[in-house]
């Protein structure tokens, strides 16, 4: 117990004050994000047009892959000057019938625009209605969904799909329900999955190997 | 489940007038929740202790459901008195074995402590990394669950357990990966969640019957 | 300018009922703003998909004004679901030449992607500096306007010009350097803009005629 | 306007380097704090579970002092893990008769919840009204005590009392009316103290060695 | 119906614009408190300048009470235009040796500035310090109180001073250390102001006839 | 999958060191801005009662400039304390006719308290509408700009005039219409600005050298 007051003690001397991290009204025109220190902004007379711009959000991504779909994200990791200012954006290619599997994002509400193709969105409220609200987007047809909850796309059109994604923060975080369930390393036990999903061990196993 | 989904239900049914506001410093001393409108605080003169109480909250909830435990909310709904303040509780009951499901929370930290028995608990972090991080909890242990992201208990002990949780919102939210994925109203089309899962279309007609 | 004029005038003549809430984290999934009631979220068992959807995106502004750009707007005025969400969108087009005068956003960080065409766009730090941070973009470049700073766009490709652009709040604001300076109802006293422009007397009465 | 400009540059000058510490909507999944640095999150590959657990919430405090009570902190400082994220607790043990004496916490609403005995808890509302809103608590009741206000307890049962309380923020502070205005370091000079509560001088220098 | 609008009629005559909102980044130019309902922002054609305006604070308030001092407000109750704006304003006037008592503003930070005189001030940090940090102030002096802690003033010169405060709310709230402990209505039960205050149960019950 | 997996690693691994500055509830009682660490509290112990104060706000600044006004600021920049609790303060003075030019402050709403003389203070709603707000006022008088509005002042009273003005932020901005929009350093295109203000290229460059 010694050696723990110890720490938690020197820790508290330290921190007094924690400080850190987080999304409202910035306080300064603008604070891009510093390389060299994971805490400050970059010297104003450093910061260039550049910190501010990404390229190639026009590029279509591989969606060679078991979804069938691609996300390109333009977040504060890609725009180091988006830091602080609470937006970011993604552009999503759709294969046919390729899907964006059921998903949140814990920090962020979504606007999804269709800029090619036809696209099939959803998301679920919460307990316990459980309810789905969905639709068919076409081509310059604009979707939200509201933060944190499950939501997931699908391309119902004849070939390939793109859209847009606007969302309301730097680093919107990515939630997927397959990944985070099944994926998680280290696993989370199989009995407790088995149990939560009403799914034989065998098959939560098998789905624990996919993901 | 019966009662724990009346619970929820019963819950849903009152905040759903429970205004739309937002969760950051109150402009009052308190707002409590007016039944008759939804969008004003109660007429101070008519505020009373019992708008700030609630009592029960050492009964056991019941267990005898599919996942073996139980939920005792006290959200705004129980407790209008916590209208703009930013943090509700639960007490949570769990049988020999049972499980409270993967499920994430979009508008709270949870902290679990746990009052009798021993409960695994853990969460997973978000996307790419998927990591679980998880602990076998005492009694007298608490454990931290961050805001949005998925998470678990399990009463891995030789009898009952019992846990009280505090949530940072008035209004947590309850978003379960079964339910959201497999039980929602309408279903989702079972061609996403099987290429989603990558599950046979047979197995994800299966569990839409069961959530 | 008609058609942007009227255009923007639907959208605060249905905007000022949108109630006055403000802006950080939710209290419930979503708040539907209710056109019944401008304090209160509309019942969720009257909320469809619609209120979360909208369409025409894809369809050009006219840019036939003095400015030569048109802006669609796709705010909780036209999407209700985005109420209490913290995010809206435009669609911009310019013609060839045509320019976004100088503006801010009182309420919002703006990213813009261009879509097709070349468009230089910059924005100018507050005092003491004043510094201009500009670039010209091209198909597939997006661009950040921080929040309540100055910025302006111009087409300088040899065609017409497609932005779209994100906006972190529901209802950004638009406070046109012209028009709130010399274009406002009454007309600020002449005096006070020749002094504070340094412009002849006669200088700031045309200007107040234009716009 | 030199002298204006001056001012005004040294002001930017300065305040480039400004930086900070709130508690709204976190940046990232979590920010543990690090003890090596106030300012920054612990490297996520060298966070563990016990990052976010804390064991011995189960144990009593030693109530014996002046008041009859004891307090057990969880709060960011126990628990590295809650930087960030808006909330923490404590554990509360009253002798027979114990008090906590009349406090706020200028950061947090607090739920308090008795585990064990009967507890008379009270809070007073803020001027001109003063209000008490009080109640008698036994075990499995819970109260609100709202941010900022005046709150105490006291074990009126016959036995000893124990009680957890969540709180709305990772660092709710402690505001003690007696330890503020008596026992202030170096005093609150006498003639102040006086005055404002109306004493004797000689009994507010009695006050002041007391706390 | 009618029982219900005199309700919030009567909430609204005495609240003037408490409403129920929060206080961080308004959603519109501005919502001026609509004195027909608690929760909407009035029409912004019936919006005029003395919604924003407010007259008399050059007039020195009646200090002839037992603190020797005065405070005239300018919050959102004077002037309904301050509502989502999240800033106000007091002036206040110190008969020679008056007195402001110990108090918290548990929604406020506040800039003492003074403009007639020399005014002793102090706050003092929150536990275990309860550190006083103190000031004498003279004419265009000013000083910093941080939110919900407890500060005092003291008019030390030789004549009444004047000063004026800003705060960083629209309806900061006041707990005043001896009207909330000694003062609240119903009275704390002397027993426990007794024990924590480590007075004599006389003393407290005389207290409680003052305040 | 892979290309996805790759960027969203890369993302996640710049995003983990991602941090910042913003302005809502603090995590302590005060957080004295460090000047040898722009991320960080001054350590308590070496925290004084000058970090909260300033002096100086009776003395009257020089106007002698084009506009006849000068601005003296008590921000963070001048008194560290304010660092995380949203408020600040300015002196104005105004010679005979002197003006504030139209301007808005980004982060702040601002209350104009006038000491001495008559000013005329005005603001401008934003479109479409870009109504004037305005009025004459007198010793005494108080006027509200909400945030991020254009606003200007102008001395109409028979000698010189002095007001003070609180601001709803620790570091309010500064974007000066006359300013950001002809004084930019690089200039604006000055086609860009012929357009936008429908002036003659030569009156362009002419303002372009004055500001």
């Amino acid at each position: 117990m010694a050696k723990y007051c110890i720490l938690v003690l020197s820790l508290l001397a330290i921190s007094c004050s924690m400080a850190f991290a987080y999304e409202p009204s910035p306080l300064q025109d603008f604070c891009v994000a510093d390389p060299a220190s994971s805490a400050a902004c970059l010297d104003a007379k450093l910061v260039k047009a550049d910190h501010f711009s990404f390229s190639g959000l026009h590029i279509a991504g591989n969606t060679s892959n078991k979804f069938g779909s691609a996300v390109t994200p333009m977040t504060v990791a890609q725009l180091p000057g988006l830091n602080t200012l609470g937006i970011s954006m993604v552009r999503i290619d759709y294969a046919r019938w390729g899907v964006i599997p059921p998903h949140a994002h814990p920090r962020a509400t979504e606007i999804l625009t269709v800029l090619e193709g036809t696209v099939e969105a959803g998301f679920v409220t919460s307990n316990p209605d459980n309810r789905l609200v969905s639709k068919v987007l076409k081509k310059g047809d604009v979707f939200v969904f509201p933060v944190g909850l499950i939501h997931f796309q699908r391309n119902v059109g004849y070939g390939s799909a793109v859209a847009v994604a606007s969302l309301s923060s730097q680093n919107p975080g990515l939630v997927t329900a397959s990944g985070a369930v099944f994926g998680s390393k280290p696993a989370v036990p199989a009995d407790i999955l088995s149990k939560s999903f009403q799914l034989d061990k065998s098959v939560v196993e098998y789905l624990q190997t996919v993901f």
